[in-house]
C-alpha cells in the first residue's frame, strides 16, 4: 500500500468510500476488465484503497481508452494481463477464484460501431457472451458487473427514463450493448450467476481518452477548449444530457455488486438537468480557455438523436442506497485539473 | 409452369393466394434464404405459383430444416445456390437485383442455441448482420423479411400479448432473435431498407424437418403418433399455445412484403385458445394411432415456461388485412396427409 500511495498521480476524491465497502471488498479477489480504461482504472484505483485483490485484463487496441498511464500507480500492487475477453481459455484462467469481475471491456464509440458493425459485434457481443460461458464453468459464484449504455433506449418517449422504458437503439452501439444486458440477465436466470448491468449516460472525468472525439464528448470539448479551440454546439444546443462523474459510477459499480446482482438493470445518472449548451460554457468556464461556436445540424441528425434524457434512478437508490454526488461543474474542475497535469500523457496516440 | 405442375408433391393450399399478391409478385425477383427449410420451401411453392422468378439459397447444414426434397418440384423452375448468409461476397452477389428478399434462414433449435451459443450467434446475429450489410450496399431498394420468434417475449405478462409486451428472452435463440429484429428495424431507420420482422408462434405444417424432436414439438409429435409412440405431457398440460399452420405464416410473409416493409415488428396466430393436451388429443385424432403419456415437470422447468402464449394480431391485420385462416384440426389433417405420402424423405436423418 505503502509503495501505491508514493506515486499516486494526483486525485481528489469527491466521492468518499463507504465504511461498508471497505469491509465488503478487503481480501477479495476482484478482476477488472478494461482495466486500463476510463472506468476500468478508476475503479482499479478505488479497490486498491479498499484492500482487495485486484487482477486488471485489457485487451490495449490501439483506438480504444485503454491506457498504461491510466494504471501506472497501481501497477506495482495488481495484477495486470494483457488479454482479450474473446479468448475463452484465458478468461477461464483469469475468472477462476474472483469473488467480483468488472465486465467493462467494450467498443465504446457508437461511430465506430457503425463503420464496424462485425468488429462492434464481436467484442461486445462474443466477448461478453464468452465471459460467461466461462465464468458459469470457472467461477459460478461470482459477482459479475456489466457497464451497459443508456444507448439502449434510443429515442426517449418519457421522461425520466426508467429501466422499463422501451428499448429500440438508434445505433449497432446499442443494439450490442442491449443484447449484452439480454446474455447477463439470461445467465443470471438460466444458470444463478450473480449479475447486473448499469446504463450509464454521458461519463466524464480523469482518465477518460483524449485521441479523438469519437466518444465522450464531454472529454473532447475539455481537449478542444485546453487547446483554446472551437467547442462546435449543433442547433440551439437546448438538448438535456444526462452527465455523469466518473466517481459517481465508481460507486455505483461498488454499491451494486455489493447489493444489487440478481440479473437486474439499473440506471445511473445526475438528476441534473443539463443542456448540451450548458455543458459547453461548464467546461469554458473551468478550462478558462477555448470558445464555442453554434453551427446548423446535418440534414438527417433526426435519426440519430435520442432527444432529451435525464435517468432515473430511484430503482438503484431504493436498492443499494446509492444517490449521485458530483455536480457538472465540480466534476469539470476535477477533471481539467487532472489533465492540467498530466496532458501529455493523454493528448499524444 | 408445366414441368413444375407435373412432379409437385400433393399439396391442397389451405389458404388461398390472392389476385393482389399475384399482380404484386409476378415477374417480381425473389430470394429466400432457408430456401430448403420448412418455411422457405412452403413460401417457395407460393411464389412459383405467382409467377416470381424465384432464387433460394441454403446452406444445407446437417442437423438443421433444409431439404432437398421439399423443393424438388421447384427445382426446374427456381434458381438454387447452396451457401450460407455469413458468407459476404456471396450475399453481395445473390442479393444484386433482387425485388424481394424473405431471410429465414436460421438455427432454428432454442436448445441447440444453448448447447451451442457462439454457433447460434455467429448464423441468427451475425449471419442477418451480414445480409442487411450486403443489402445496403447492392440492394437498397429490396423489401426484407426476417422471420423472427414468439420467443423475444419470454415470461408472458400480458394476454393476448402485443408487439409492445417487455421482452425479456428466456433462452439465448429469443435473445439472438431480438438481435436480428434489432438489426432489421436499424437498418431501415438508419439507411431506408424496407424491412420487416414477424413474430411466429409455434409453426407445424407440412415440409417441416422430422429428423428429431429439438423443435416443432407438433411435428415431433406427429411422427411420434404415425410410428403408433407415445406423446409426452409435462404436468397437466393445460398452458396455452398459438399453434400456426405453415400456409398461414406463409400469407403473412406474401401480404407483409406488399404492404408492411417500414421497419416494423408484427405478430402472427391464430386466436384459437389451445391447450398442450388439446394439441395432443388433435395429433392423435388427425394420425389414428399413438397415445399420450403424462409426467411430471422437471425440477428446474420454470425458468423456461413462458407461461401461456396467445398472440394479438390486431396490428398486422390493420396494415395488410392478413387474418388466420386455418384452425388447428384442419391444419393437422393436411400435415398427417402430406407425411403419410412422403414420410420416406423426412424420417431418416
Amino acid at each position: 500500500m505503502k509503495s501505491f500511495m508514493k506515486n499516486t498521480p494526483a486525485y481528489k476524491r469527491l466521492v468518499p468510500l463507504s465504511e461498508e465497502s471497505r469491509d465488503f471488498f478487503v481480501g477479495k479477489k476482484v478482476l477488472i476488465t478494461g482495466g486500463s480504461g476510463f472506468l476500468g482504472s478508476s475503479l482499479a484505483q478505488s479497490l486498491v484503497e479498499l484492500g482487495a485483490s485486484v487482477t486488471l485484463l485489457d485487451a490495449q487496441l490501439p483506438l480504444y481508452g485503454g491506457n498504461r498511464f491510466n494504471i501506472e500507480n497501481v501497477l506495482e500492487i495488481v495484477e495486470f494481463v494483457e488479454g482479450d475477453i474473446r479468448d475463452y481459455e484465458l478468461m477461464r484462467t483469469v475468472l477462476s477464484g474472483q469473488d467480483v469481475v468488472f465486465n467493462l471491456a467494450a467498443q465504446v464509440s457508437y461511430l465506430d460501431a457503425s463503420d464496424q458493425p462485425f468488429e462492434d459485434l464481436d467484442i461486445n457481443g462474443r466477448g461478453h457472451l464468452t465471459v460467461l460461458e466461462a465464468a458459469k464453468e470457472v467461477a459460478p459464484e461470482a459477482t459479475i458487473v456489466f457497464s451497459s449504455s443508456r444507448m439502449v433506449y434510443g429515442k426517449v418517449i418519457e421522461l425520466p427514463v426508467r429501466e422499463d422504458h422501451p428499448t429500440e437503439p438508434l445505433s449497432l452501439y446499442g443494439i450490442h450493448k442491449l443484447l449484452g444486458e439480454k446474455y447477463y440477465a439470461y445467465y443470471a436466470r438460466a444458470f444463478g450467476l450473480k449479475t447486473v448491468s448499469i446504463r450509464i449516460p454521458n461519463p466524464y472525468g480523469p482518465r477518460q481518452q483524449m485521441k479523438h472525439g469519437k466518444y465522450s464528448i464531454v472529454g473532447w470539448f475539455v481537449r478542444q477548449a485546453m487547446d483554446d479551440g472551437a467547442l462546435t454546439i449543433y442547433g440551439d444546443g437546448k438538448q438535456a444530457r444526462d452527465y455523469l462523474y466518473v466517481d459517481d459510477i465508481v460507486d455505483a459499480f461498488l454499491q451494486v455488486s455489493q447489493k444489487g446482482a440478481g440479473g437486474q438493470v439499473y440506471n445511473v445518472g445526475t438528476h441534473e438537468r443539463v443542456t448540451f449548451t450548458e455543458m459547453v460554457d461548464a467546461v469554458l468556464a473551468a478550462t478558462g480557455s477555448g470558445h464555442k461556436e453554434f453551427v446548423p445540424w446535418p440534414e438527417d441528425y433526426e435519426r440519430n438523436e435520442t432527444g432529451d434524457y435525464i435517468a432515473d434512478t430511484t430503482k438503484l437508490e431504493q436498492v443499494t442506497g446509492w444517490k449521485p454526488q458530483v455536480m457538472l461543474r465540480e466534476g469539470l474542475e476535477e477533471t481539467v485539473a487532472y489533465y492540467k497535469k498530466y496532458k501529455d500523457h493523454y493528448w499524444s496516440t
